[in-house]
């Protein structure tokens, strides 16, 4: 009998999981040539973390694996225990269990990471040294920028599932983050995600190269009988501005 | 007997007005030079759309004639029967009947709208494939970035009034947008507003010049006597904190 | 007796203090050369103005002397009065008595401050005319950007003590503030934050060098024994798997 | 000729409307009778002026025809000058050019307006003094409570357009109001709305009563063969659980 | 081989999941007894739907299982769907893929509801009718109230895992609601939740009669030996004053 | 030679200040007979803690001496340290150093304050219990309703200035709080208060007797001249409708 893939319902507090299994490299990659908008309508507009995780600098694009920390509020303790669970091709994400815009990671954490091939943070919490890690090429993505201090003060967990923008990140997901925000495609579900981001992406370049004929999404897309069916109306301003008087 | 120029109180729902007037290009041209809080403080410190539309990349200044699209939260139907009714020197000005912050424009709708002539976007909800707009040079407006995708399946209308950022945009109307934000003039003001932005920016070059010498604004707007009337105090430090001591 | 270096409790409404001491020119140059977040941490991590004010512009890293401005929400009229007060050296720190995210300030003022000396501005309310301002290198921290114009009509006070972002500034005291946001030193502590600047600087620095080599964090700060107390457990994903279903 | 029906684009400012028309006093009391959620939907779904605008206490509902004000942030001059413009019936509207939050009104006001058959208050900004009228029966929507005081200091305007909540209200207007919020109303569209919201009252009475007997409303709005054509599928828990494994 | 008791990863869409296993009611009834603050505490604290999610009206206690609604934004066409799903002793618990606060429920959803034993519903999104639903007696837990009326016209799913306030609710999980808010116990958790809750409540009670008799804190828990190896200081404020003048 | 009676500029951290001195409690007893609005004015428009700290439940209205607490977020240690320095005729006011909405106060904490005289708490996090403290009589203040539990794990200070709703609060001032929301009055100028206060609320009285006898506010206040000095214009409806149209 194989292990459940799931995580428990009700899981052990405070616990440090050490070798997640990580969405295949070669997939993490394929996704992050597509982007966030492509894949998140390939796998029907799910997995989006939403318009509040946003990128200090724009101009990036980067998918890797998560390893996942949830934090207390105003405390990074758990990030350092989850760097050296970090490998090549991690993206760290860091929750908090009740909202905080504090600067729980900066230069320092960075440089660690990038030791250790770590491709980005996502945060629901605040950075700081932000020219600093732009600098470093190190791209962020986080609800706040704050040089507010944490301390290290209270246990947590690395590698469970976390929620970040009210989607759930389990370890080993892949992330795939650029200028659209962020997005967890769940790791089993990587190879799909790669076909229909290819056919998506396909799709959406026979449709550009149509627009940029002239060709109209009402045609493209066949709506105009759907907007009649709807009852909406054709006037002139002429019309328009007459019926307001009957 | 002529047309009445403004649209009926209670108007048809779910319309298209497919040819509303617009403001002369030679206006709305003008009105680009001067910039949103110029021309804002020529029209009497009215029509701005205030600080939740933002540019998501810094660096542009448009001004144009608004197509106006009223859609559903979640419902990018709209926008596809817009594009149609677009014209060269139009910006697309699109509002939800509630609040939204989904990415309901992206690269696809900014090819075909380049394709007409479009100026750019302002938009009460969210954009997305924001990269890829800033590539293309067509510049948009916005109160989120958002990934998330959306239906086509609710109607809605075009070139109606709408209201964005507590500000209603009327079709055929003004749209100035730069770094500062987005501004409306109404169609029948354009002119009027040009005339007051040249003399208001008369004035500003003349202020600037004079500050740059080292005048003040106490002296320059006549302020001092006013201060006094008020009973603003001058103190020392010294003076100030002994103040405290009696 | 000497002066008492305090504000007084209940002070004059309504003033212009004209002479305030200021911190000393060569501890504000040292401060600006850490950077907000060490400065922060150097200070017990005390001063942070918070993460709603931020540079419109990233780029930036400046310290300067407070000159402190209370306004009336919509009224600009006693930053043309702080104007007067401001020496080389300074920056202006502008405060509102309730909530207001106007464009009080914009390039006309910016044209005046440069010209005294004024090294940038940070406000909890609103600027204006920010391509301009960036353009003439004169950096500003503020809570929103927006063209939404102001009246002259309402007193208010120079150089008295204004709360920013929850943190007291007087005047006087030194601003520091760059991409991470903007932090206050209290006048009389500004030699002893940059002698724990400085401190701080060299501990990070070898910090980062010992992580660039691969140290971690919990081996250099002695943690593994916390988080042992903590009854922190490391499981493998299998037996974390497991645990659940006891 | 008869008068314009609308007001000018491009309007005087600083002006107080002295007779705008309202709408007549019966259909103001039905729509008060049939409440903010059914006359909204009698009216198409418009009018709603949003969830930001809250009773302060739960319990109301009334309905009159529309004063309106447009005042600068943290003034209230022209609500003193509003008072004298209100008759039986009316509802004082408030609004102001920029966000703000300052109790601008409270008992004393409400006094005034109560001498002079006024029904309630609605507004984009702050109240005060909410103990006092809540025991005077004073009713008041508003979008914040503030003791925050303010000054009789900048010009603005009474019985013109107002934009609250997203939506414009002119004098003359029916508001709507109770634990749901506000509703507006067009003046000349009252009648129709009157008998739309009596439509739509006998039609949910039915629906009501259907309910209670336990019908769906997947059968009575015939639901079952739509939700079909969209491909949604039934599944037992075991069908579903079992689908992931695939 | 038992069916695996976790959803699948990357679930089929649009699905009504028709008889999700619901935790047992003896220990739902048990949960209601002990509120919202105590299970939580109870289970490590872990399960709190957030701040954002209030009741409308003060003073119910109530615990459910939960009945899940994935609805689009503007859209109640699954709540329809998600009534027939419902049985006596259920908590319905509505969500949107994106950020939605129109009043996607009122009293005629509560009427239906009502007629098959529903306890109580909770939103992400917004509630209408309000009134009518306190004078029903039908509690509402939600992020906003707003009149705002909703289409049907796209599908989503019933009884699928939802996430309300940064939580995942799954489909026959515990829903405890009373005056501090929401909390989602997992089924298979909720008997050992009794327990401990049960165990929690004894251990409040105590420490009640001690605080009711004088006792500390910092007695009771241990705290001032803790406080004294953390360096903090009890100074008179005669000592707190001259402190900052060396 | 006296003590310095402000606190020092850069203070020593995590202190305990035992001893603070307390305004007096006649003035203190006469405060809360004004209430908020009315000592807000009565000061000049200070001391107003803004409308983001409300009570949980309306209907209360206090005065006492300020015991301040300054916490990390999410732990409420130094809360328990506070309860001994506690005394009758206090109000706890809890601040926390980044912002955080956790439920750091319940009935426990209510119950050994009232056993010591405490009359209420202020606080810029969250409480919880809230159906509790309504029960027994305890009033609280606070920017959130929260049930997510905090630690003990982290120092900070009591009896030091602390700032709430971007008002400095020092140990010992007066704390008034109704309805309207919390207003502090600085220790030294309560018997000043008090005399304003009672000035302030003869004017009020007299002002109230002549609205309700239909005296105009425009004519009390003299603004008939002023709103004409400022080009105000009275225009019929009329005259308004034709304006737009030359």
């Amino acid at each position: 009998m194989s292990t459940p893939r799931n995580p428990p319902r009700n899981p052990p507090r405070n616990v440090v999981v050490t070798d997640p299994p990580r969405a295949a490299a070669a997939e993490v990659d394929a996704l992050a040539g597509y982007g966030v908008a492509t894949v998140h309508e390939a796998m029907g507009r799910t997995g989006y973390l939403g318009p509040g995780i946003r990128p200090v600098h724009l101009g990036s694009r980067i998918a890797g694996t998560a390893v996942t920390v949830l934090s207390w509020p105003g405390d990074n303790l758990m990030i350092h225990v989850a760097v050296e669970q970090c490998r090549p091709g991690d993206v760290l994400v860091v929750s908090t269990t009740s909202p905080c815009t504090d600067g729980m990671f900066g230069d320092l954490f960075a440089t660690a990471l990038q030791h250790r091939g770590v491709r980005g943070l996502v945060t629901a919490a605040g950075v700081r040294d932000v020219a600093d890690l732009h600098a470093m090429g190190f791209p962020v993505w986080s609800a706040a920028v704050s040089a507010q201090g944490t301390v290290k003060a209270t246990p947590g967990s690395v590698n469970v599932p976390v929620t970040v923008g009210g989607q759930t990140v389990r370890p080993g997901d892949v992330i795939v983050a650029d200028d659209d925000g962020v997005l967890v495609v769940p790791r089993l579900d990587a190879a799909a995600a790669v076909a229909a981001a290819q056919a998506r992406t396909e799709k959406e370049d026979a449709t550009r190269a149509a627009f940029r004929e002239g060709q109209l999404g009402l045609d493209r897309y066949g709506l105009r009988e759907k907007i009649k069916d709807m009852g909406i109306e054709y006037l002139t301003a002429d019309e328009y501005a007459r019926r307001g008087d009957s």
